[in-house]
């Protein structure tokens, strides 16, 4: 059975983390089977949206531990290969980051440590009341490093600060008052409510929801009137498509747009 | 009569965007009057604070699409006019913050795609109840690229994100919560409200407000280090002002300040 | 009596500011006595975690004002002074961003302007019920300009800016809600509570919390994929300690680390 199942309807592409005696954890063959999946609906013009799940008790919980640990009987103690493994990982996230197709987690359980990153690096995050966010590495005195780049993107900097060096895990209210998460819900309702905003995504001409997507993360990064610059020309080359004259036109004429 | 009117009262300018009948669309004309205004306002040494805000039963619903879509009219579809209109919208926006005076963004009704990137661009707004803030644009095919740039740097990511893909509105109170208004009150209160902050604003010491206001976007954008530096060079140059050596004197007789 | 009180326990400093006649204000001999007191912990590898509080009734209320006076007497009106002592307090907020070991503000009574920036500055901040928190120069005709550096970097902007022009007071529960603190508890609580969450932190594995803490404001200014680079590197760093080698066996051993 693969570790990452992936079910399409409706221009919404679903990945599963199917390892759920293992809590999902981030092994090695997963975060392949994840790279693989993001690469393949990157190219796939068919996919608007993407939602991100675990299948089992809990979202993630982070890397493979017992698999790191075998990665030590190397002559380097594991150095190369623990730096090929976070080089894997971060390309992940990028990936998730890059894909043109927005990302929802679907969240319940536990997100911990590289499981609370991916909740971080998605796009959007829908959470079922009762779910545990940690980056709490720094228990076992594995510093959240990486996980750290996403949380602090997403959180202000004193949360972030001592959701690190703490540990401590933070429950959906909290989560969503820092910005980790868009909202929370009843565990029955989690999967309606996440594919509900799926569809509403999805909903939307898909060529528009792409340039917008490129441009959040590219011109985040940049100054001010940089930012300005990438924007205006992503605007044009909006206006320029097709369905976007006819959605414009169909709103002034206050009807539905007759999009392809 | 003016799109953009003008009244001037205790150092304080009120910019009200005038087409109620359009919303206060953001035309080619009244981005050209609003230029004007916040041109003439930056040469002006009696103004202290500057409210901006809307008549009729909206403060400004973005873009004016009629006029956008005439533009497509061109050879080129367009696509020369749509630059230079970004362009000077862009321009618009820049030039609130490059504003020696603070702006505060009076609000009420709605305040959709660009009309929601002025809210955020401002440097305070106060909003009345029922208001409701939107970068919708995605609705029709258009993303809200250019309002993204302002709305990403005044709310955290993921509820920017949700924002500009899903175009769902948000009310007051989730506005203040995610930083994009100070507050909301009564809408029998709002100008009474806005006018009261704008008083308070300017009954500080003019030259040391400029001083703060020009270094609060310069080093947002620089490296710790760097924004240290400058911050370090504007408090000499505030402390050498005539006026400031009376104020803190005052302070320290416990007597008010004789500022001229 | 020395102006800056240290006193160590279980790994953990607590700096005291004793200067409560002054509001603990800033002078150039607190400066040093601070500096020196952070120059010497950084150089400690028995201290896991510092606590700065204030005795009196205040946490810090800025500046020395009178002595900044005084500093006009010199030909030069004080110029030269002038950016000698923001020079210097600006190091000092560096040295905290630098320290290894997390820093937390113990915060009471007031804190304002350069007293406010240094809970901004501080990792983590908890606050007696009651504290008011002020970036308030602008009353006086100062503008906190510096402490606008770390107060930026802590809170949403338009909160961040009305603070600062307005010089209003942000009571506890605002300063949660902002970010400005970690969290707020009854004034009889204020240092059991600090302690117990410095004795978390200080239970931690002492090397890996420093290449956290290191990591922690370094990515921060950086674009993404140079943020994981730099994590990247962390991570195996922190993998190859042996006391997480063993801290991560003694996880998937179900027992308690064997760390030194």
């Amino acid at each position: 059975m693969a570790l990452v199942e992936r079910t399409d309807e409706g221009g919404i592409a679903r990945l599963t983390m199917n390892a759920p005696e293992r809590l999902n954890a981030l092994s090695d063959a997963m975060l392949a089977e994840l790279q693989a999946a993001f690469d393949a609906i990157a190219a796939d013009p068919g996919v608007k949206v993407v939602i991100l799940s675990g299948a089992g008790r809990a979202f993630c919980a982070g890397h493979d531990l017992k698999e790191m640990q075998a990665g030590r009987q190397s002559e380097d103690r594991g150095a190369a290969y623990f730096g090929d493994l976070f080089g894997r990982c971060s390309r992940l996230m990028g990936s998730i980051r890059a894909l043109p197709q927005p990302v929802i987690a679907q969240v319940h359980g536990i997100a911990t440590a590289a499981g609370c990153q991916l909740v971080a690096t998605c796009d959007m995050a829908v959470a079922a009341e009762g779910t545990r966010f940690g980056v709490n590495g720094v228990n076992i005195g594995l510093f959240c490093s990486t996980p750290m780049v996403a949380l602090t993107r997403a959180v202000p900097a004193k949360a972030a600060f001592e959701m690190l060096t703490t540990g401590r895990f933070v429950e959906v209210n909290e989560a969503v008052q820092i910005g980790l998460i868009n909202r929370a819900v009843p565990e029955a309702e989690l999967a309606a409510a996440t594919e509900e905003l799926a569809r509403t995504v999805a909903g939307k001409l898909s060529g528009a929801v792409r340039i917008g997507k490129r441009l959040f993360y590219d011109q985040g990064e940049r100054g001010e009137a940089d930012a300005y610059a990438l924007a205006g020309a992503a605007m044009v080359e909006n206006m320029l498509m097709r369905d976007t004259a006819e959605g414009i036109q169909a709103f002034l004429e206050k009807r539905k747009p007759d999009w392809h």
